[in-house]
């Protein structure tokens, strides 16, 4: 780690905080309309976050580095951060009044698209401090794809890097040319977040819920403009479009390039969103039937509400239909254990993800294979490719540290004074990144406000934690980093 | 798989039946000696069993096949299998008068040596079944020390493996002949039991409570005679006199066998033995610290509380000295996550082990360097031997199964009806082989009685699953096994 590599992270950060501030006019803007005081704080908030970016962004120009690895992963821990704290401004100063761990925690949960909330009184809430929390996690849900498509790959983390792999053959290489294809990204995003929202609009939400939940939805982020969340509407016609959207959100972002520009439906012969729709619709249809046979919710009413809860705990996008912890305990139990699967690789979920639940299990049954015929070679494959050790390698470790990190976040939480369902829920959520956890502080009716500031850093550090793929974040622990 | 092959396994498990048909008559003459009816339940079930036993033994005679992975893996289910079965029956028809599901629950704990009890009123109980419950347990922590140092490394499942390999050349293979090894493991393992038990009744147990306590000491099983476990101890000494035995049960067998016959402290060269003191002193002392601290306890009391629990919890051996859910938030969680730890491999404690938690730590520490320099030869090391590569994936499984295992059975256990602490902690010390869990239902003052019947089935596959360390088990599971 040299001076200069710090300078140019720290450049690169400061340009993104000066867009992020003029980004807070839009706001801004919106509050002005209606007349809110707010505007004065979206006002203000830009102007010293752009002045500060600017000064700074001066101060740090220099040659650019060698885009190495370790430059790599210091940008992209470095990006989020700044981009929480910036974010975290408005907040601090509107006319709400939280504390400024509340205000840090609030704008990583936007930043991460994680979706916990320390809020309550949403529907009475000022229209520009809502759309900044939906902006938040829309930004937010594009920078994962970007991370996911672009940078893990780069990086070797995670289970996408091999399906990259897998896919680029498969898939043509669809844009000869990257900045063709990372427009084509953002133009994507940007299309399939209006038609959900007209979609939204058409089943009988107002124009501004309509473009907040959309944003929310399509970053599977989770915020609402609602302390009910989407119990607030009525109408099944807004929770299908929903269904569908979460879905969409959850697929591998190159699948829906193909899919919209070319009409191309490689998606469905990839066996990640095989694997993501299979679970999926088994849970989904598990526990509509158990709500049936326990009597809990009657079927007609109940399957919409179960397909919904499990599509958005699967896809991690954490809005909620019902206060499901009056279910029943299997309920429970089931949402809690759907917190971790996640949803593709290359898309805006959290969660560990289909890829890495494909690896786990070719790698279990190939070893039991070679415990019982110790000579056999090993290959573990996904469809017709074989995995390499490397990613092999890496999965295992993920699952190992995902649950090592679970545990100790959980110990953190409980020593804040947190009961265990609280602290466990709490943990598993914020390293998924899907937004609420089980009980009754901060279950699905519940807010994170009520928890100690403490509880809100460490849970703020797991979001960041969960959404950089954990090793992201973790080398910089490494001595290896930061030597020269 | 070929009928040969099940015959032999079925032949093996038959012969060992025998042998603890032969071992009912000792508390059938205890009960016989204190008068009590129960002598008859004792000696009809050795009847029963040694008859059926000798006649399968002898159906099944047959030439001897050859000792071969499957077939050890067919064996080792099958005498697990048949050692619950078979000491199931005195506890159906014993005057305690229990179900089915509670005997064949009561009778895996034992087996096992998990310690999970459904039984009651046991301060007033009849000598013989309290004496059964204990010397299940004694024998299946020979079983479980056998296991861990002649065949789970001949299988190459588990971290034990390894270190079989780093400590052949420091241990200096101890015995010339496998033999003389081990006449001494049962030899220094009943010496130990008997120096144990000695100091149980110096610190002022009575004859029969110190026998018991020694034999679930020594097999990290945590069966006690009294409802209130080592609570009912109001001396210090007994208490320290458990914590220092817990520990050394918790060392590796071979480490044991060369202190008392060679007075050599290999052990303490041994990576795993460091870092499982380690962990133990750690959170020991943060543990009395936070009793102290938030006035949960007065020091001196609360320290040899803290450390018994910590003790008994990361052994895996499960007494309890105090309803430590009645202490803070922090302390639960700190409990819970305790549950997982474990102790050396080689030893009778169950849980994830102190070698693959250094696996697992010197993956992630490599790993997180070669993401920075992507070029770097990746070795892992414990000490100076360098981990196989077939090990370090072997251990990351484990990790990945245990927990996408805890999951399940959480959900499976709650599906019952239990809540989710009951659940998610049910599974838990089921796979690590702890004994309680948290919560009022089976936390360290209740018993397992109150769960379902089909909650027991679940957590007594828990426990066989976690105590025959996941794979072993699994490994059925996969076609291959079965193949012709
Ligand atoms: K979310
Ligand atoms: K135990």
């Amino acid at each position: 780690m040299n001076a200069n590599m710090l300078r140019s992270a720290v450049h690169v950060s400061a340009i993104f905080a000066f867009y992020l501030a003029t980004m807070m006019l839009i706001p801004g803007l919106v509050d002005l309309y209606y007349d809110n005081e707010d505007w004065k704080v979206f006002a203000s908030s830009a102007a010293m976050i752009g002045g500060i970016a600017a000064l700074v962004a001066v101060a740090t120009r220099s040659s650019p580095p060698v885009v190495s690895t370790r430059f790599t992963f210091l940008v992209v821990n470095l990006l989020w951060l700044t981009f929480s704290a910036a974010a975290a401004v408005p907040f601090m100063f509107a006319t709400i009044d939280i504390s400024i761990a509340d205000a840090f925690f609030e704008a990583v949960s936007g930043a991460t698209a994680s979706g916990s909330t320390v809020l309550t009184g949403l529907d009475t809430m000022p229209p520009g401090i809502l759309l900044w929390r939906s902006m938040l996690q829309w930004i937010g849900g594009l920078g994962v794809i970007v991370l996911g498509l672009f940078i893990l790959p780069f990086l070797k983390i995670g289970g996408a890097s091999f399906f990259k792999i897998e896919s680029s053959d498969r898939y043509d290489r669809p844009f000869a040319r990257f900045s063709t294809y990372a427009y084509s990204v953002v133009g994507i995003y940007a299309a399939l977040t209006l038609l959900c929202a007209s979609l939204y609009a058409w089943s009988g939400m107002s124009g501004f819920d309509a473009i907040n939940h959309a944003m929310t939805t399509m970053a599977s982020g989770g915020f609402s403009t609602h302390d009910r969340s989407f119990a607030f509407f009525t109408n099944p016609w807004t929770h299908w479009v929903a269904i569908v959207f979460m879905i969409i959100a959850a697929l591998p972002f190159t699948a829906l390039i193909l899919l919209a520009l070319r009409a191309r439906f490689d998606a469905f012969r990839d066996n990640q969103v095989l694997v993501f729709l299979g679970y999926t619709l088994f849970l989904a249809i598990l526990l509509s039937m158990q709500l049936d046979i326990s009597d809990t919710i009657e079927f007609r009413e109940g399957f919409t509400k179960a397909v919904f809860t499990v599509v958005s705990i699967v896809t991690t996008t954490g809005y909620a239909v019902d206060n499901y912890m009056e279910w029943n305990t299997f309920t429970v139990a089931l949402i809690l254990m759907a917190t971790v699967l996640g949803g593709c690789a290359g898309s805006t979920t959290g969660g560990i993800k289909a890829t890495r639940w494909i690896v786990l299990f070719g790698i279990i049954k190939r070893s039991l294979e070679t415990f019982i015929y110790p000579h056999a070679i090993r290959t573990v494959r996904s469809g017709s490719v074989s995995i390499p050790d490397q990613t092999q390698y890496v999965t295992m470790m993920y699952f190992g540290t995902f649950f090592m990190l679970a545990g100790i976040g959980t110990v953190l939480v409980a020593m804040t004074g947190a009961d265990l369902v609280t602290a466990f829920s709490g943990a598993l959520t914020a390293l998924s990144n899907v937004g609420p956890g089980l009980g009754d502080v901060i279950g699905p009716t519940g807010t994170f406000g009520p928890l100690e500031d403490s509880a809100k850093w460490i849970l703020a550090f797991g979001m960041l934690l969960g959404r950089l793929e954990l090793f992201t974040v973790l080398v910089l622990l490494s001595p290896a980093f930061w030597r020269d």
